[in-house]
Order: C-alpha cells, then sequence, then structure tokens
C-alpha cells in the first residue's frame, strides 16, 4: 500500500472543496464525507444505465435488493471473517433505514434497547419513535462495559423485568466516543446475549475507515448462532449520496425484513452503481485506502490543532472513524459551548444530544467534533475560533462566579 | 403532438423487451413499466456525476429534497392547476415511502382510515402497519361514490365514532379499477372533507398517463385550505427504479413529514438526474407522449383480446393508467381464477387482494389486469391462456354442481 502518493493525491483533491472564509461557518458538526474522497462514478453509472443493465436499473428492484450485489457484500464480508450467504444480506436506503426495519421487526412500544451512554445521536429519535424504554450502558476507553451491563441485565431479572429486544452498539470506532471494543470484550458482550437470549445490533459504519492498528473480529464474525445483526453501509465505503446500506442477519429475518420495506424495493440503480464500482479490480482496495489516507490525515491535523488551541481539553485517540469526543475543563457546559461555538462560526454536536436518557445524571462536559468533512484550513481555522469561544465562556462563567 | 410517430417509435422500442416464450410467465400482475419507454439518462447521469453536481450528488441530501428539484415538481404541479410553493413539497422514496410518512405524522393505533373499496393493494398492509380500522367507501364508474361516504359519516358521528384521520384515493385511472372522478364528485368530497376537518390523501401516480379525453382538476388544485396531501412519483414519469416520489402538503405538514424522515434524505444523485431529464427543454413533455403512445397501444391491445377471448368478461374502460379491472362470470371466484390463470403461465392480482376489509362481504369475481408492462405479443399469448384458463375452471366449477 502506497500511503505517501496516496495521502498526497487526498491532499491535491481537498482542493475540490469550497476554501474557507473567515466568515463562512465551519462544519465540525458533521458525518459528510471529505470532499477530495468522493469518486468519480461516471463510468460506472453509463455502464448501470445501459441498454444492457436498464431493464433492471429502471424498473423495480426485488425487495431484498439486487441479487448481484447481496452476493458481492455477503463475500466482501467473508473476506471480513463472517460467514454470510446472500440469502442473510438485505439492501437497505443506507443503515438508518436498517435501525428502523430492525425496530418495526422486533420492537413493540415500550420494549426496552440497550444503548451505550453516549450512544449515536441520530439513532435515538428512531429508537424513540417506537416508544422503546431505554437501558443505558455504561463505556469506557475500551468501548461498552459489559460487566456493568451484565449486572443492569442479572438486576431487571430479579426484578421479574422483561429482557430487551437488542442491544445496540458501535463497536468500531464508536460514534460519538471514538473507541474500538477489543476482542474480549466482544466475546463477553456475545456471551451475555446468548445467556440473555437478546439480539445485538452492531452498527458498523466506519470498519474500514482505520488509520492504524489491526482489525478486531467484527461481533459478526463471532457470532455462531444468529444473534447478531450486523448494519452495513456504503456511506463511508463509497459516498453518502448512494444511499444503501445493508442489514446482514439470519436468512429468516432478513426474509421477514424485506417485507417490512415500504419502498418497493431500495433504488436498483444506485445499486449497480455501487455493484460496478466495487467489484471492478483493485478499485474499492484502492478507494479505500485513499479514504483512510484522507481522514488520518484530517484526524492528525485536529488532534494537533486540539493540542495547541485547547491544552486543556482531553478526548480517547480514535483509531479510526469521524470523530473526537472533547472532554471539555470541568464545570464548562457541552450545551454553552456548542452555542458559544456557533456564534463563533462553528458547529459541533452537544454531548448532551448522545445520551439516551435525559435522566442519566450524565456529564455535561462534552462535545463531538467530526474532522471528516473540514480541510486541514479549516480544521485550524475552526480550531482557533473554538479556543475563543472557551475563553470567552470560561470568562462568562468566571464573571458569574465572582458577580 | 405527433402521435403516430411516437407510437411507432415505442413499438419499435418494445423489441428491448424479451420476446415472448410460449411456456415463459407472462406478468400481467405487474405494475413495471413498459421496456420500450424505459428513458437513455446516461447523460443525466453523467452530468450529476460531474465535478459540478458531485459535493450535492455524493453528500446526503437536505431531509426535504434537494431544493431545485422541489421547486421544479412545485412548477410542475402549477402548471397542472395547484397553487403549491417549494416548501409545500417534500421529496420521499417513492410513493408508498410517502404514504408511510403520512401515516407516521397523523394515524395513531386504532385511528380510521376510509379507503375505496376496492384499493390499491399494496396501500392496504402500510396503512394495516400502523393500526388503523379501515372505512370501507363504495364506488361506482365515477370513482369514490361520496353521498355513501358522507352517509357513512353522519352515521359514525351520530354514533360519536371519531372522524377518521383522512380518506385515502387514487381519483385519476384508479388502481385497481381504472376510473376517473369527474368534477362534481371531487369537489363533493373536498366539501365533506371539510365538513369534517378530514384530510384527503390523494394518491396521484398516474395522472399524466392520460390516453384520452381532458383532465380533470386534481383535488389539490381544488383545495383552498390545506385538506389535500397529493403524493406524486416520477415511477410513472421517467422511470420506477428511480425511487423519487414526493408529497404536496402544507409548509408546515412538509416540515413535520421532513423531521419523521429516517433515512438522512431521499437519494440526492437520483433526484439530480431526474431534475436533469425534467427541465431539458422539451424532453418530459417528449417522453410523456411516448409514454401516453405506448400504454394506450396496450390498452387498446389489451381490451381487443380481452373481446376475442373472454368475451363473457366485462371492465370499466380506462381513460388512462394502467390497469383493466375484469368482472368474471358470475359465480367464478377472483382467486381461483388468479390460481387457474397461474397454473397457465399468467400471473394477475385477484380482486379480493384489493379489499381492505375481509368482512366487507364483497364480491368475489373479480381479477386485475395490468397492460403497462407486457409487449403486444405477450397480451395476446397471455389473453389466449387465460381464456383456457376460465374454461377449465368453468368446466371444473360445472363437474362439481353436478358431480
Amino acid at each position: 500500500m502506497h500511503t505517501v502518493p496516496l495521502a498526497r493525491r487526498a491532499s491535491h483533491l481537498s482542493s475540490l472543496a469550497p476554501a474557507p472564509v473567515s466568515h463562512e461557518n465551519i462544519a465540525f458538526d458533521s458525518g459528510h464525507a471529505f470532499a477530495g474522497v468522493l469518486p468519480d462514478l461516471i463510468t460506472e453509472a453509463a455502464d448501470a444505465l445501459s441498454l444492457g443493465h436498464r431493464l433492471q436499473t429502471l424498473q423495480y428492484a426485488p425487495r431484498a435488493g439486487l441479487p448481484e450485489l447481496r452476493e458481492w457484500i455477503a463475500g466482501y464480508m467473508r473476506a471480513d471473517g463472517a460467514s454470510v450467504t446472500s440469502e442473510e444480506i438485505l439492501i437497505t436506503n443506507g443503515a438508518k433505514h436498517a435501525l428502523e426495519l430492525v425496530c418495526r421487526l422486533v420492537v413493540d412500544e415500550g420494549d426496552a434497547v440497550v444503548v451505550t451512554a453516549p450512544t449515536y445521536f441520530s439513532a435515538i429519535p428512531i429508537l424513540c419513535s417506537f416508544g422503546v424504554e431505554f437501558i443505558e450502558a455504561p463505556q469506557d476507553h475500551l468501548g461498552l462495559h459489559v460487566d456493568a451491563l451484565a449486572e443492569i441485565l442479572d438486576q431487571r431479572a430479579r426484578d421479574r423485568k422483561p429482557r430487551p429486544k437488542f442491544i445496540y452498539n458501535v463497536p468500531d470506532f464508536h460514534n460519538p466516543t471514538g473507541v474500538t471494543m477489543p476482542l474480549e470484550r466482544r466475546t463477553a458482550l456475545l456471551d451475555l446475549a446468548r445467556r440473555y437470549d437478546v439480539l445485538v445490533v452492531e452498527d458498523s459504519p466506519y470498519r474500514k475507515v482505520r488509520f492504524e492498528g489491526e482489525s478486531v473480529p467484527s461481533l459478526k464474525s463471532l457470532d455462531s448462532d444468529g444473534h447478531v445483526l450486523l448494519l452495513g453501509t456504503f456511506s463511508k465505503l463509497v459516498a453518502p449520496g448512494l444511499r444503501i446500506g445493508w442489514v446482514a442477519a439470519t436468512a429468516s429475518i432478513v426474509a421477514r425484513m424485506a417485507q417490512l420495506k415500504t419502498d418497493a424495493g431500495s433504488c436498483p440503480l444506485t445499486q449497480r452503481i455501487i455493484l460496478e464500482f466495487c467489484s471492478a479490480a483493485g478499485r474499492l482496495d484502492e478507494h479505500t485506502a485513499r479514504v483512510q489516507a484522507a481522514y488520518r490525515s484530517n484526524r492528525d491535523r485536529m488532534m494537533a490543532a486540539v493540542a495547541r488551541e485547547l491544552p486543556d481539553v482531553t478526548y480517547p485517540r480514535p483509531a479510526g472513524g469521524y470523530y473526537l469526543w472533547l472532554t471539555l475543563p470541568s464545570g464548562v457546559d457541552g450545551d454553552d459551548f456548542a452555542r458559544a461555538a456557533s456564534e463563533a462560526g462553528v458547529t459541533v454536536i452537544a454531548g448532551s444530544r448522545c445520551f439516551a436518557r435525559g435522566d442519566g445524571g450524565h456529564p455535561r462536559n462534552h462535545v463531538r467534533l467530526a474532522f471528516s468533512h473540514a480541510t486541514h484550513d479549516q480544521i485550524d481555522d475552526g480550531m482557533a475560533r473554538l479556543a475563543r469561544a472557551l475563553s470567552s465562556l470560561v470568562g462568562r462563567t468566571l464573571a458569574t462566579q465572582n458577580g
């Protein structure tokens, strides 16, 4: 793998993104892709729309997805250690749609669902819309704290409360914290899931966006008895705009979820474009390396900027993914900071948005920054603005305390 | 408009579709597009994926849809008489997704919803999944029988039952019956909706697929106070595979429905392809004329085939759309006929699937045939098979009665 040329190439392409203008908003809240790594898909689209494919790509697609794409994904997952066949893959309109379908299949109003504290903030309203009760599992720098969750589930069993319908987690480069569960935690989580016969929903958008170190086996690859539903997406692998994700689960779950799709099948045109892109020899590997190089470079730039501009802030160093989860100096409220940042022209996600339970007594001094979308100049400029926002906020806090 | 050359062109292009093979299934059940009218979208896709558009088409889209497409649709609807602004348009993943979002917005479990008897069979499971109570409105050759519905709603009011959340209907080239509501029925329906303050969901996929006569104003164009939500789609206008539809409703309903979308925005790539196609001078008009000519020709072929092969069968003559709603000879069960047809190599939709209430005491002797997808040869071949299926069924019925 030629890391240096690829990084240079990504850096060159970053000139496609709008140049930072001092008064322009800088989006550290965005999970958008870095502009420089959006691929050229014109040839793939022309193939997909040619007479040879048009009867497939412009008609309704099978609800479960194009058979060839399901086969490709199954092979892709097998190469990553999971024993999956094409019948165990359901194509969806992105991973969030996959989560919605999982809920439609298994959740009744009032059912309990386990999420980490904090968790992916866009999952919260989807789960809420099904009327779930949230069980929050604590996290540390190794991800979901399985022993603590076991105690919670044991206590619920003693209280004769129903077991949760599923455990939702992002084990690789967790959103928002960036941490990755080591193997021991993963096997312990699966043991717990088996013991209580609870499904595990493994949301895995960032798995291939790894900057260093070895992959840890996916929960799905460790799953011997159909407890794990993996949610995958092409949003991070290829491009968010294609709106194609998938669920890997047992064939019977896939068949039932396909019946719940009201969309008359996900878009066959974008499915075929993805298939053409992914099955071209070497193309996805080369693209993945470009994505990794670009985001590694962005992460490094953002870590350097934090060290320079916000020396009192800490975060777990992410080995992949899109995000830094900042712990602000004690006493600084993440909501206040997000507001001050916005006034200074930088949008960030207040940590409070990432906790499913408002009554959880969670720390208030967090924000999530995305390093995925911004250019290096925007990262530097944005962090300087955040430093000013933090200073003014600390100043105001001191003034209030002294006033 | 040059109808003859366009019809000839469409007929020429029908050679793209697979030639009928005697043992091959013929799909009269399918709402797929006629292969010969699927447009060439390679140029539009190349534009949409060019550097000038890539930052829009490969990133996440705004949840409500691309502003330019919302504006184009609003203009398209204004040209059709409806006073609509771009803020009143929500882009969805097809019209069925639009119906699901309407339900998510307004339906609570146990709420009543009005549908015609029969109604669009794919709407039934979507509505069922929200736990609705169905109120069935009778229909005749002029569509939804508004006076009869008024009596039903009056009786419910006297019984102090809650009013329905909405009235779902396909006023143009109704699915499955093919009938079109005249203006007087439409104004009467809106008067009734106003009187009871009930929303009307106007599902309008076939509006432009008109073969003869003048358009009747859409319910949306007659709506002065925001009671009508129109569901539109590009599946019939351009191609089903693009999976883009829309809702036209008040700006406040659109804003609330956008919040309920879990899809992180509908696919911006296919939205842009549609926009490029529709906004090219004359292209959509020319394409619409081709679609009308192809489906008119298919309808005429199927009507001739029914007259020749199934002389005892009747149906309302559709002035547009995709379907013939057959009334089989009295005593012939539509489910039995669909099974016999399937054995003979023709798939049709049994009429029973199109009634929302199993306890409605509905006539059993109906089936829906689609003339949209099949070639002329398949229409002739398929109808001869249906005639044999009907003969064998009537023979069997007589044998049973005599045995």
